[in-house]
């Protein structure tokens, strides 16, 4: 069909969206699926039996709730806060757009780590606010003086911090979060999506601490990726602002459901975040002993690593074609030249990976 | 618990949003919901049945498609258009949501009826941009010169047409959209939520006009409205663009089997609207016999209806207290004085309705 000419529908779009990549994912089918951080374990088939027989009872031709309020006082009652500073999430991305919608403003600056997740670049460059990345050490360890120092220089107006830190792996040290909420002015937003599989959470500073924002998901530890659900904890005060820059209805009624569901079985996370930890951790030891590969300490499900001796994009594109698994190619950013980021699968995944690996360092 | 003070917090808050009232709904629970302008039809169990089988068999711990292609083709061979032109939302609320933040800037100015949908107003103002509403008739009729007229002197960057109107029920004439989209320069969305119940689709000037974006969902006459999902049809360039604002995996993988079903099943759809268009019309006439009430003209799913002798709040708090019946009271609003939204329901709801109603007026 041909089609009009887009030039003065273009015109319309602002300079700065045109002038952005769009975040996209080229994701290939793979045998082995250890390029987006999920959880290798499905929930157990009996607990998605019990989360669709609920969802069938549903009234699907009915908005969901407003407010979930039973959903909000579980989650208060299982991490610690109060139910009216929780706000839930079609995924926790959501939540940190809301958070960053209500506070930044053309020409704000908000300060992170870099590397860091690539989303909070580009929702702040949505916002008109300038992104001021705040360079990890050497072995991607936070340098949290120089966060500091950045956020008061810059009068940062927002500080996001991703701890476990993907795609490195680095968690903050203990205590460093009430440090910059102690020597900034800045919001901070704590983006806790890895901190199941390590480092020190920062919710107990909520009951001291009002300008911090804590933002949790479902999508990892809890193995809900496919059915986006993320949730937020703050002062009920500031949670009532983010809330306004949420769409109603922003979660359906199924993973509301599959929430509830889900937080009946703490168990279930913890057994495979053990699980997952364990095999992290032999994994880490076992690709230090290959030749020409360095491991970065990780205290989230992924692995960050480089290659001394092969280009990354060479061992990336060996893996998938010639071993049928699938990571993460992040060597095109200059901190990250010749490093992948390898999550964390099944041992048997990790099993198959190292022998790949093993083939093409030393074959 | 004892709370830190927040006033530290707040003063990261935007002045713009702190002013704000947030977008809530006071929902108490009611035999007979007729708020929403959801479909009083729920999908069969067999069909419900059918999307459970294939959800449970889904890999719930891995994140839904980047694109979901398929679905993508699907609604464009359903819809007439391509499949490079669908953006698939979490609702369409969320699609709104993006095509605003990437063409309102600070300044801008956004053209749409008054009264109308209050979320484009809510969203224009936290990109900053100015709502220029422009008056419906005394029947609530669009006015289309005066939206040509507005739009051109406010050198408006967009206009926002919902068709039919909520909470009026107005549909735009034959040919307005094309009339607005030649005398203007601006990016026309034409948001269709209630298009299934009656007057013109823009989608066929998809084929001629780049500067038009058509939202749809699956909310109201596809009876989807708990499972959030909604679509947006435009030129291939304009929704790559509007696919930057867009957040990553936004639509649940429960959500997309679903729509594949029931796009399956228009009869079902068909069948629903017939029934509900019907029931309308019905109810329009039945009202129109009553006495102090005045009813406008719908081609949506729902009914303004405006009181000429009871307060609209007491007729309301009536229908509710004495008779379970929760509609719509949208009698705030100065252009909506004395006027309440009704959602057609089953028969059997506007029959309790009709019947409660004459109690009121005439008891």
């Amino acid at each position: 069909m041909g089609l009009p000419d887009p030039a003065g529908a273009l015109a319309l779009i602002k300079p700065s969206v045109r002038a952005q990549t769009a975040y996209t994912l080229q994701a290939p089918a793979a045998r082995r699926k250890l390029n987006q951080n999920e959880s290798p374990y499905d929930l157990p088939a009996a607990l998605k039996h019990e989360i669709m027989a609920r969802a069938v009872a549903l009234p699907w031709h009915r908005y969901p709730a407003f407010m979930p309020d039973a959903l909000q006082q579980r989650l208060a009652a299982s991490y610690g806060w109060q139910a009216d500073g929780v706000l839930t999430g079609n995924g926790s991305n959501e939540l940190i757009q809301a958070t960053l919608a209500v506070t930044l403003d053309a020409g704000d600056r908000m300060v992170a780590p870099s590397p860091t997740f690539s989303l909070y670049r580009l929702l702040a460059g949505v916002f008109g606010a300038r992104y001021v990345g705040v360079p990890l050490r050497m072995d991607f360890g936070y340098d949290v003086e120089r966060i500091i120092e950045t956020a008061v220089r810059e009068r940062a107006r927002v500080i996001v911090l991703n701890s476990p830190n993907n795609p490195t792996g680095s968690a903050l040290p203990e205590g460093a979060v009430a440090r910059i909420l102690a020597a900034t002015d800045a919001l901070v937003v704590a983006d806790e999506a890895y901190q199941d599989f390590g480092g020190p959470p920062a919710i107990p500073l909520l009951a001291t601490h009002a300008r911090l924002v804590v933002l949790r998901t479902f999508s990892k530890a809890l193995g809900l990726a496919g059915l986006r659900f993320g949730f937020l904890l703050a002062h009920p005060a500031v949670a009532r602002e983010i809330a306004k820059a949420r769409l109603p209805y922003n979660v359906n009624a199924i993973t509301l459901a599959a929430a509830d569901v889900v937080l009946d079985h703490p168990e279930i996370r913890d057994e495979h975040v053990r699980t997952i930890v364990e095999t992290r951790e032999c994994t880490i030891a076992r690709l230090a002993a290959l030749p020409g590969i360095t491991v970065y300490p990780s205290a989230a499900n992924f692995l960050l690593v480089r290659f001394r001796t092969l280009p990354a994009r060479r061992v990336f594109q060996r893996l998938h074609g010639d071993f049928g698994i699938l990571v993460r190619d992040v060597s095109a950013s200059p901190e990250l030249a010749e490093c992948l980021r390898i999550s964390i699968g099944t041992p048997d995944d990790m099993d198959a990976c190292m022998a790949a690996l093993t083939d093409i360092l030393e074959g």
